[in-house]
């Protein structure tokens, strides 16, 4: 694998004859990848097709030298769709038509507009998809951003409808499926059936989750459908740029169809968002460098989704406009990002975007350049990266010793049930990635359907609400330890509590009698240090008893085979001394890393990643604020 | 009176194989009575009318020895019925119709649903009226609950107009009851009169304050529907099961028309989710026992609306599903509750539920089994409830020294004009209840329409906001203490200042001739300890003053008789220092308990309850941990 | 100029004969004028118009020798209305019609309505325009109150697409101008055209600023509308009562078409409800006070507005209702509320109201008198004003040594891109006020159409996002020091970044290369003390270094020609530093005032006002607690 860097351009933005000079200062700084078109339909189409600048826009691009990443542009339909395919306007959930004046206006479900997407979607395909200059396709852009996956719109109702009709086949299944003999929510046909929304208390869960998992799947249909046009016109892989933080579909089904996944990374801007649930005293100390986990995450979340092939396709390269505050990065920063992708993986990274626009809604969000044309403060970073790159040896990501289970259909179901205030599943992967990461740890992040789970010395799977028996036969394939729970196995595939109670799976021998959702702020002592928080089970069975609270109630225990069942929902130092436990017969060297440093090791390679605003010594290494020390994997730790 | 315990049960979510066991193991635990039938309706009529599964479950319990409440099925209207009478939904402030999907969708001014109820109970009360098992009828299921009481439907609107209509006779009545001419508002017509909703700032709080009226007149009315149905088909006492902190109708008003009022106690649920304003700090300390007052204000509100008839209905078992933390109790809490409820003068505590249900919205619900059916914990806790009635003697409430009236118009008009943020009837008679139960006093909890003072030692009604004159002539027969303010007498009955000013009552010689409302930062000392906050009055004339500010202004006055006008919200020291002087002479023992410890006394019992999760020793006894200590009257305290 | 106090009346409140008896008293306490009138029309016009009541209430006004200030009364439209001309109610953000049954419902851009209006204010002007007691008109009321600028109805939405036509004459016009090409906004059409509410994530900012300014326009045109006919039947005064702390629409340009401005000052409302940002511990000690600098940042901001005659309109007299606490003024904050308007150059000073009514919304709101005629706390300390009036020499506010430049577009073009987290300019602007305040400096606030900046020894313009070329011209004429930044010329009128980058202004040799908004709680120290927060820009170029971060960024740079651009939000300190240094050289004594006490020069007096609990000693004076101490200009500071 080569690695290599872009940038997103928009050729629609500036006078022609600034596209040459632009074009030979991209691929003079080092750059090899452009990505074009995504919002560019009104261009393409004002009212009359109008290819003819686009056209120029690949040549002048190709002409410098430079590939091509080609959005489709069906991410901000013109203004006069609305006139032709009426009503294809997503509906928010408080039973509004959401109106035309940015962009993600459309509903997934509606399918006039489907077809006028696949209508352009042939057209440019048809036109680019053997051009020489092109490297790759991106279908429409980051699905989900700004809460548009779930439209409630009248759409929506028929196409639930029908999908609800495939699932279940006759309305009395489903009204066994769902309970719906409690409150008196029996169907008498599924024409019947209505969105979540707007119900006087809580609706049926089962109801919610099939609408969650219905969302996805319209998605993922609106996806497939540009895929196989496109592939059918061209011999390019195909992409999408997926948002950072966004969990309305499930990103594995989605990305299942093509080739190659590449996300959108704004390191400031999610952290002070609260996207990871920084702290405050974090957000005040990484105001200017991010969360120091949160981008190595979804890199090895979207490696997973992109089977192994991702891409940066966003990079924030200096201020953002968006979130509650936009500082600037530290100095380092961009660089650091930037080579952080590459240790988890990344093939290319391209930033965002080529000069600032002066206009519109973006007109605060930095660019390599600024406005007036001069370079911006990420410039000379991204510039030295690509030098540094010219010297850098061909790699390959591996295999990490430790998977973590990651899944987008918990994530609904605990946001369905949460059974405590904001508690999230995201929250209890993320910090379970965390943990690994405080030991040092490289890490897979993996999907439910993922078959091979041999070569791994310990998979962890916390909150994993269904646990399908696909799952739970190749999890018994796993020689080493697997680590699951809280609430894992906690629901069947139809939203009802299992017969036998949870955990639902084989081979953990224990029973989760009572669950308990408690204050952050009266949490269980463990004996021995750390403590369960949040969410708490009362275990019944089960083997030796690994953690237990000072009353004696057990929190995690070992099931036999190397099978472990923690029953809580831990804070960080109780995660770490689980995950010392766990992993004690691992063999696997476990560090005990400083704050703001991180370590991520492939096949080929050991990179070790300061967040911190400090130079920060280790292991007989200095690392200094904001930068990155990039080693051959022989030496030793 | 005799004590009973029993169960709430839904036979329709289970297998009928299962109901004979069901059945046996409820009479063997002890309980007498089982609630069923109130969500059934679209087993009752799925399209037809189908009677056979309830007569059966019928047999089956009765065949067990059990004891049936019955719940008419009006709160959950099956999904054909939207369709029937259209329009039948109830709309909520933002002006959106609430959609099917979970229970209490209907609007309670709706014509052709009430037609709908009137025909379901009819038919119900026609099979069920005269069975040998019918110990009780219930009404629909907790009105009120989620935000219901309130309607702004069409619906709604239209039957305002016409309650309106009545209430006033003519519009231009209307006009200066409401003082209309302030701003314009005056109205031609009553149909030109809307619902105070959606407003482009405040609406007149006598609009306001009739459309509260009205709205609870509904709730009266479409209860008094299946009353009279079911009255000249049955002898069996009629009740309601009233939410906890639900003040949107009258109470009194409801239970003017039944036998016997229920009510539903979730006490860790309810503290949780603030509806007594508790701390943080207490919330944190009594996060699994419940606020050691807010059960017991609740036991005596509803023996009143009960006219001293009183069960619990839904008794919590187990973590609940629907506060923001839902722990489990702690143990010992169950009987705790239960004999708490018995000590308040309670016939029946019912738990809520039999056994936990596997599927839709309340999956997460405790009940006395777990849905593996094995005993739930507060299954054991119940059985050892059930041992101790049947040594339990005949018991006899009896009347308690002191009584506070309580008033729902009161709280409806401090909603409507609270003149400080936040400031709320509830909390301020709440808050007097607890200051007198931390001296040790039983209390009764009386309407406004109460006839009968002459044997209460001193009697409270602090925010009375209108006083009738018909309870004016009622509290000069009261020969004790009668304490009054702040805000007594405040409002004509049209909700307008008095001609004379406040306090608008005689007998009470003072004058309130301003009002502050204050932050709770910062609060007036009051001369030898304690301070007034929140609301505080400018008092002129009156007698003897009994409590006064730093800088000498009166915060309480004598104002001759035994009657004494408190012109201030106190803090709990300043509440301590004011009952201390009201009680003065009244002869009443006044304790000072330590926190979490409680006393009850009835006239053949004495009930120490200690929510505190330590024992405590108190006047030479100890009282356990989340335990109960029952003695007979004769003990000296 | 001489001075004088009045009251607001509402004889339509009262019975007919006690009106005579009011107009004695108010005369007998020294009252000179009566508002009356700008609520009546369901008075005026039941059904047919009545003209009678109002005809005799100005005869015994005017018996009384009171001079009448009449409100047209077109802020409450009476119910019929709505029947009329249908849809004329304003809509709200989230898309719903604003209900009747308060005040202010009617949407600006209503032909329907304006004809009424007309026709109303015809009569109206037709009947009393020449009576001779007539001293002032005013204007409906309170323009924007209850957020009643911005109307998303369709007539706002019709009449904005009119507008935008007018503006750019041809689409492709507006398409450029507000960068439609991003995000495929492009429109084929003005009537494509929607208003900017309900879009998935942010409108475009130049789109919403043209709504700003058109929703502005608006109300200039509704008022000018009025303006023109009474001007065509009457030779007395035309003024509209501005409410504080409203920027929806531009005073300075409806009050271009009058000759008076008048204000509404709720001291102690305004500040509980944080319209000037006070933190809380002000808020708990200036409770009784009001924040020490927004009454008079009005004044003065109204003095400008009103070409040099102001009035207060409605003064607090005592507890208001509506804020989320409403304490009574401390004795002596009505008389210094009153002296201070006077100080800064009012010429009357009216109470807001002479009774208290006790019915319908605010029944609550203090006047002069209680609702039992007897005085309430106010009447005194406005008794004792009129008295010491009686003394008063003429007087002559006279022009101030520092200029404030105040600009309601750049208000708008904060809210609209706010690049941090509730940045406002008015907290900026307002901030620069307070703390040239602290240094004991009189001022006037003047719009960016100033034309005279030749006589000021200094020119503050913080935040004037935009900055026009005749601005600039006007300001290069000061001979004195000009200050500007932050985010001054940081955009062109159509909103964008200007090509230059900002400051967009001749004069101001200074580069913004880079914006960063950071946290409150992360501050960047100063070299020599105070910080940067919030908002810090990156300067390139400019001249002497007046102010640099801690690491050696410059925040505050001298351009020559006394020019100096800031570019950093300040904190206090920052901004006294900053203050300080710009007037270093102008020869303006500097003070260093105590917290709560301010001073006001006006050519004849100086007053120095005490807003603290207690007396406070300051150069050789003692200022009394809540008191005022008024001076001849001759003594020495």
């Amino acid at each position: 694998m080569t690695r290599a860097l872009g940038v997103c351009y928009y050729p629609e933005h500036w006078p022609e004859d600034q596209w040459p000079r632009d074009a030979a200062r991209m691929a003079e700084m080092g750059l090899r990848y452009v990505r074009i078109g995504e919002f560019s339909w009104s261009r393409i189409e004002p009212q009359q097709l109008n290819w003819g600048w686009l056209d120029r826009a690949f040549d002048v691009l190709a002409d410098a030298g430079l590939q091509i990443v080609l959005g489709t542009p069906t991410a901000t339909p013109p203004r006069w769709m609305l006139d032709k395919p009426p009503d294809m306007l997503a509906w928010d959930a408080e039973g509004r038509p959401r109106a035309f004046g940015s962009r993600r206006h459309y509903c997934f479900s509606h399918a006039g507009y489907k077809e006028e997407c696949a209508r352009i979607v042939t057209l440019m395909a048809d036109r680019y998809g053997r051009h020489p200059a092109l490297a790759m396709w991106q279908t429409d852009n980051e699905y989900g951003c700004h809460d548009t996956v779930l439209s409630y719109s009248p759409a929506a109702r028929t196409a639930f409808q029908a999908w609800l009709a495939r699932r279940y086949g006759d309305i009395d299944a489903l009204n066994a499926a769902w309970g719906n003999v409690f409150w008196s929510m029996v169907y008498d046909s599924f024409d019947q059936i209505g969105l979540p929304n707007l119900t006087v208390t809580e609706p049926n869960p089962a109801h919610v989750m099939d609408f969650r998992r219905f969302s996805s799947d319209q998605v993922v249909d609106f996806n497939r459908l540009q895929v196989e046009i496109i592939r059918a016109r061209s011999d390019a892989p195909i992409s999408h740029n997926y948002m950072g933080r966004v969990t309305e579909f499930d990103h594995f089904d989605v990305g299942a169809d093509m080739e190659v996944a590449t996300w959108d990374s704004y390191p400031l801007g999610f952290m002070d968002e609260g996207r990871g649930k920084a702290t405050e005293a974090m957000k005040r100390e990484y105001a200017r460098q991010g969360d120091p986990d949160f981008q190595a995450f979804h890199h090895d979340l979207y490696r997973a989704v992109g089977h192994g092939r991702a891409w940066v396709m966003e990079q924030q390269p200096g201020p953002v406009n968006w979130a509650p505050h936009n500082p600037a990065p530290l100095p380092g920063m961009v660089r650091l990002w930037t080579w952080e992708a590459f240790a988890h993986g990344a093939e290319a990274v391209c930033y965002f975007r080529w000069r600032q626009a002066p206009f519109a809604q973006e007109q605060n969000h930095a660019g390599l350049l600024r406005p007036d044309d001069a370079p911006a403060a990420g410039f000379a970073e991204a510039e030295a990266v690509a030098k540094e790159l010219r010297d850098a040896p061909e790699v390959s990501a591996g295999q990490a010793p430790v998977a973590l289970i990651f899944d987008y259909q918990a994530e609904w179901m605990w946001e369905t049930q949460p059974q405590g205030q904001g508690l999230r599943y995201f929250d209890l992967a993320y910090q379970t990635y965390k943990a690994l990461r405080r030991l040092g740890l490289s890490i897979d992040i993996v999907p439910v359907s993922h078959t091979d789970f041999a070569s791994y010395a310990a998979v962890f799977a916390p909150g994993l609400a269904h646990v399908s028996a696909d799952l739970a036969a190749e999890l018994r394939c796993c020689p080493g330890t697997v680590v699951m729970g809280p609430r894992t196995g906690a629901l069947t595939a139809d939203f009802a509590i299992p017969a036998t109670l949870p955990p639902d799976i084989a081979g953990f021998g224990v029973t989760v009698a009572r669950v308990e959702t408690i204050r952050a702020d009266t949490p269980r002592a463990l004996q021995g240090g750390g403590a369960a928080t949040l969410w708490v089970e009362t275990l019944e069975g089960g083997g030796d008893v690994l953690l237990a609270c000072d009353d004696g109630a057990p929190v995690a225990v070992e099931c036999g085979g190397g099978r472990i069942y923690v029953g809580a929902w831990l804070d960080a130092a109780g995660q770490d001394r689980m995950l010392r436990l766990a992993l004690a017969e691992s063999g696997l060297p476990l560090l005990d890393l400083p704050e703001g440093l991180r370590v991520r090791e492939t096949e080929t390679e050991r990179f070790w990643i300061n967040y911190g605003a400090q130079p920060v010594q280790f292991a007989g290494r200095e690392i200094g604020a904001a930068d990155v020390l990039r080693e051959g994997v022989e030496v030793a730790v």
